[in-house]
């Protein structure tokens, strides 16, 4: 039954049904994944997929962000999808730990300069909003056994939510939709084993491109299983054994329920969520220290106190490249308190390598402590000849208890696009997304980013 | 170790390594895959696939066999896979229940076209003994637990062949080889959920362009995990939580232990194989029919002692088209009774509802028993006025212990091809095909078929 729900309950959203929270989440997360798709655009894994694969490419209907680079929609999904991740700097669903926007987004960015017709701002954020409640109700479905088993649950219910997506956009009548939600759960694409390769961000790509082709083939008529999410051999049972509890979530769909893109965050760090209290506190002592005037040089001990995980999933105490630095609860710390930031810019190898990043970084002390939550820390600066400086973090920014603010989001657009665009052009381009819900034509996107 | 060592298997595997047997068993694969995407070239699954595609389509260097249409490697490695499937006529490691052949074959095929160099059918052989090797020995591994829980393995170990399959054909390096593995193991394609749709021949199709998709980017220097198939949260154990045999299988890879192609088997008929026995014993007593002048009109009834797995699987006892008389153990005897053959043809609408097709189907009983092994039958005619006449079916023709002739072989393939190439053409594929060890240029393909 959750596979017709779920096709029904797409047919059915409309904009006037959106609460203005919602509209606002998607605002913000459209506008967040814009920023971090330009970001990611030159990294050497979405360069390397656009070299490998160009001899293949159709028709450039489809705009590349941060490029003057088109080509055709499934291959745009794939790298625009690529670059959405690339950082791990994009979104995060916390009861799901899915990154939701950028296989849902990259789809439909791609597919709409096909269409013969314009698609407008709250057009796009009713797909776009169809696309993350399915991916997020079915992640929460099968979490957390799905997850912990070693599926990478972003991708594996990306391309659901991108099929959904498309769906919506090509308003699929409910048959064709819940075809289309079989073509995308066959595709299970994602093992957390690739963590720390390029394949990490293929998976978001893929699972964009596994959607948008599943809603095509749908479209013609192509078949598939009408139960494919909640059959005895369907998706939700083969890829999380120990059960799920798909038809409650996919029941309290939103407007019956809850609705999860509201509870969608936005990465302030780019790198895994456990370190996000640590730099938020260095980036606090950084103004601190210059405020009364006390120089990093004479930092001679930084302690900080932590929950265990931190140190199990970021204990790296020399990493070697910028990969490694965002494992690293030493130099996200360091380059907090150094530098006062923590952007793509500071997990650059010639930055993980620098003679001061490095000096600071081995006068840190990780300390454990079970006492702490997860998004909690307390820091203790020792300064030569001087008073020591406290901070305590009980909740990082870009948590749900301290969202960022559209400022924030705005800086963060800023300092991924400016180097890319241009300053005129982000500018630009970050008022033209702030103004979605305005867009009369969202294919504009390719004259803007 | 398992991806490390197949990756370096690879590499060092090279055509005077392999033994006369695995040669002949590679070009019979290739013979019946060729004729079975040729056959499928005008299913309706695999015109709307294309349908639905051709308009991202890039430059066309890749034949569709069966049509005089080309299209970009990646897309004829998803529609001749499709094909090559779609009939559930191609091929059966019968230890793994895999169809090998039509997603390593259907990636090499296509991206052959866009070297710059001819591959010759040596060549090729290697590439596909690679591919076929890969997948089956990685299904043994995980049989039958994973197809138990629900996946189609088919394409779960289609893409990782056909990885492999066109690493060797770019002659990539071991480093480069296990990328493209784990690129292909990180996209798990195929949920059985899915027979009995469209979808199900997609599989095969998604698989070849995973592989192919995984080896292109592996090739360009795209990072993956190097121990994806073995990790703690690897391919093998995600897919299989019950445990697996991946290192001993692995290391019994061809040269070392037994070569998996030999024990390919090529289908008489195109259903499942359970059904195999039945259409073989009519499809003999039709001839003892004619020999003995008996009018089938004449039959009163037809009793089919078959293992209970027969009626279980295919006791569909009324098909109402093509795709469900392939689910009737009925129809299916009642075809070979009347007609002598069950080939595609007789899987149509108009001869599932013929009348005469109906009336005989009608009159056949199945009795389930125990005794009788799951390729074995025993039948009845019962004949008005005149002796019943038996036939015991120990072993269908297909199988390992009466594997088809070359001579039947040919006779499939013909059968596929005529309608669609014409006699002379056909017969001239056939010639081509058979001397595969003789090409000097694959890319010929486009030319023959």
């Amino acid at each position: 039954m959750a596979t017709q729900t779920l096709a029904a309950w797409t047919v059915s959203l409309s904009y006037p049904d959106l609460p203005e929270e919602v509209i606002h989440a998607a605002v913000r997360s459209f506008y967040n994944i814009a920023g971090c798709i330009v970001g990611g655009s030159r990294h050497t894994a979405t360069t390397t997929a656009r070299n490998a694969l160009s001899p293949f490419s159709g028709p450039p209907t489809s705009h590349l962000l941060g490029t003057d680079t088109s080509t055709d929609a499934m291959h745009a999904a794939l790298f625009n999808g690529i670059a959405s991740h690339v950082h791990d700097y994009d979104d995060t669903h916390l009861d799901t730990i899915i990154h939701p926007t950028g296989p849902v987004a990259c789809a439909l960015l791609a597919i709409i300069p096909t269409l013969s017709r314009p698609v407008s701002g709250p057009e796009f954020i009713t797909a776009l909003v169809a696309g993350i409640e399915a991916e997020c109700k079915i992640g929460m479905a099968v979490w957390p056994a799905h997850y912990d088993v070693g599926w990478h649950i972003t991708s594996t219910t990306g391309s659901i939510g991108a099929a959904v997506a498309v769906a919506k956009l090509f308003a699929l009548e409910a048959g064709k939709v819940a075809h289309a939600i079989g073509l995308a759960a066959t595709q299970v694409t994602g093992l957390r084993e690739m963590f720390g390769s390029h394949t990490k961000s293929f998976h978001p790509g893929r699972a964009s491109q596994n959607g948008l082709l599943a809603a095509l083939l749908a479209r013609e008529g192509f078949t598939s299983s009408v139960e494919a999410l909640e059959a005895k051999r369907g998706w939700a049972r083969v890829v999380c054994s120990g059960g799920n509890r798909l038809e409650e979530e996919i029941a309290g769909l939103g407007g019956s329920g809850r609705w999860e893109i509201v509870r969608n965050t936005f990465k302030p760090f780019p790198c895994g969520i456990v370190v996000h209290p640590v730099i938020d506190g260095c980036v606090w002592l950084h103004g601190e220290l210059e405020r009364v005037g006390v120089d990093v040089a004479d930092v001679e001990e930084v302690v900080v106190d932590v929950h265990p995980l931190v140190l199990e999933l970021t204990g790296k105490t020399a990493p070697r490249d910028g990969l490694e630095a965002k494992f690293s609860v030493y130099h996200s710390g360091a380059v907090g308190l150094l530098l006062g930031k923590a952007t793509p810019a500071q997990y650059k190898g010639d930055v993980v390598l620098d003679r001061r990043v490095v000096a600071l970084r081995d006068r840190f002390r990780a300390v454990p402590d079970e006492g702490l939550r997860a998004d909690e820390c307390h820091l203790v600066v020792k300064v030569r000849g001087a008073a020591s400086i406290e901070k305590h973090v009980d909740y990082a920014v870009g948590s749900m208890e301290r969202p960022m603010t559209n400022e924030q989001l705005t800086a963060k657009f800023v300092d991924q696009c400016i180097g890319i665009l241009g300053e005129e052009r982000t500018d630009k381009a970050s008022e033209w997304c702030w103004n979605l819900e305005e867009q009369a034509d969202m294919g504009r996107v390719k004259d803007v980013l």
